[in-house]
């Protein structure tokens, strides 16, 4: 007799919110040429966190400190606020299961975009919420309006991403600031801030840290380059951020990432180079892309999503044209953002695959939907 | 207004599962000499591992493979199973979180034993299970007993370490095995083999893998030196091995620690000659202990537990004084297993710094608790 498992969990469907890109290589039979479907940062970790990493990978044998101690009062210089208000964890993708997993039960409301990022849903049916997922307006997520829904339906948890991903847009610090004064009661905004230090502003919302209706995610995955490491940390009032000490995996961090994570930290002049970077890539992939004669979204991250027109097919059939090149890429779930590929920043020898992949590949993607150009 | 927690979030104490050796030598102001108090493997991962984790370290930009293929692979030929038998997880910690996760919902009976891994405890506290705790017996989980309860009260789970922690000892595969003949059905038995590599045979079970009344639990962080890198994984019946796939973290695995992990599988050589090691220093914690007068519980971990007889005053006192002395080791919890202090094994100047510390560590904990020799 199987293991009688919960009535929530035999709810659950098999499905993983993301098939990885080296499953797609073993399916294809050869690595990709350019990796730019995972919004990695190719640039990699300052070479002083990579240092770090490596000499603390000497101690490997030690458990990581469980309280992440140095790592926590570094960021929370940086950041201006208390070591109690940061939380470190396993990646955001961790730390999002952590907060559903405080707040939300079976039956619970949760707001976000449709198309939004599929792991926060991923987490919010996990523990049995029922997910609102509302249009993005003019390829933006539209705040307002889950300001509003998440009010009228008493919304325990409303998911924002800004900078927003798929799509790069993203709303003003003051913007959030303002919009939260009509959120209800009781609901907090989970703002994922993965993409922020590509962000003009970082856009950064200006509240004070103990304000109850907000919780900031950030993570050395992206603009740090350490996306393997699995370091992410939330940003909230005190009493929000002791919480998780009573459901996170304790020692569940990496030894050798939190060393790598204080170093990458402390080298704030390498982060700035990395995103003039990131902002140069920004600039090839719109013109790669223009010169086929597609427009992009004005992006304050690290990719850039590229408008093939049309209702979807076409940029359906351009990811699977391109991967066949050796360049993978991904595309937003949802119509109308569908329209769109997503491709992340990459080095001048990514950009010039991408470069001589992408004519025959958008050609050969029209031939296969019959589109005309 | 804070956030509106979960019913049983708010019921949940804020106690963690551990102090770690960091927060202790934050604490005293200066590190330990020996850390001998977490069951780490001071004698390190093989040389080999290390050289692969450095070498992916150059790649820590992009997310670790999110279905460990190449480790799930190795450890099924390395265990004589299927791959589809076989989830990698953050540690035994993060699996055993899961797993509770997968079948345990608010007031679900659990069986384990009093004293026996706080961290098990931990989660299924977390998911709102109702912990039934039995007494060891001559300082062995009580097999029989504890598959018994799980039975009579329908426990949805039963844990039991082999080899155990806090005491050392086990039973044998066979043991185990016809115990299970008395399992009621649908109860698990999660088995946390966190040690089994130092036990004399591996304390195999000898059931077939699609067995599903168990669940084998390992680790890297034990016998092949990693406890920082958060390797653990599970084997069992590929319907239940699956299900880990509706919940986990899948992108949680840290890039370097997989390529770390798939290189100390391959090398067992070295993992024998570390376990030989092991095995030498468990005598020298037993000469040490001995020629002060204290017998040890006979070992198959990598780690001495010391009769330091009586109430556990003593022991108490003798984990502070080893502690003032540098020395860093914890004890069992519970009555009776608290009269022993838990001594992980060191390398030769582990066991020289032990040695130095230990008959002054005695009498001054005699001294403390008024003993009488």
């Amino acid at each position: 007799m199987p293991p009688r498992y919960t009535r929530l969990v035999d709810s659950l469907p098999a499905t993983v919110p993301f098939v990885g890109p080296e499953t797609m290589e073993r399916d294809r039979g050869a690595p990709f040429d350019a990796r730019l479907g995972a919004n990695e940062n190719v640039f990699g970790p300052s070479p002083k966190a990579l240092e770090a990493m490596r000499a603390a990978d000497a101690e490997i044998w030690k458990y990581g400190d469980s309280t992440s101690h140095d790592l926590r009062h570094a960021l929370a210089a940086h950041h201006g606020v208390a070591a109690t208000n940061i939380v470190v964890g396993e990646g955001i993708d961790g730390l999002l299961g952590y907060l559903v997993r405080l707040v939300v039960e079976p039956g619970d409301t949760v707001v976000t975009s449709a198309g939004a990022y599929p792991t926060f849903n991923y987490h919010v049916a996990g523990y049995g919420g029922v997910l609102t997922s509302l249009p993005f307006r003019d390829d933006r997520e539209d705040l307002p309006a889950l300001i509003a829904r998440a009010t009228e339906t008493g919304a325990k948890l409303v998911y924002l991403a800004n900078p927003d991903n798929p799509m790069g847009t993203c709303w003003s610090g003051a913007e959030i600031a303002a919009a939260l004064d009509g959120l209800g009661h009781g609901c907090l905004l989970v703002l994922d801030e993965a993409y922020a230090e590509f962000a003009p502003d970082g856009c950064a919302v200006g509240l004070p840290v103990e304000d109850e209706r907000l919780i900031r995610m950030r993570t050395f995955s992206k603009a740090y380059g350490m996306a393997g490491a699995r370091v992410g940390y939330a940003i909230g009032a005190e009493p929000l951020i002791r919480s998780f000490e009573k459901i996170r995996n304790h020692f569940g961090m990496n030894r050798s990432a939190q060393a790598a994570a204080l170093a990458a930290l402390a080298d704030q002049a390498y982060l700035a180079d990395v995103v003039a970077q990131v902002i140069g890539s920004r600039a090839e992939i719109a013109r790669i892309a223009g010169a086929c004669g597609l427009p992009v979204i004005p992006s304050a991250t690290n990719f850039v999503t590229v408008d093939c027109g049309g209702n979807g097919d076409l940029a359906r059939a351009m990811v699977g044209t391109l991967g066949a090149r050796g360049i993978f890429v991904r595309m937003p779930f949802v119509a109308p953002q569908d329209r769109c590929i997503r491709v992340s920043c990459g080095t001048a020898a990514d950009m010039a695959a991408l470069e001589a992949a992408f004519a025959g590949a958008l050609a050969e993607a029209r031939d296969k939907v019959g589109a005309t150009v």
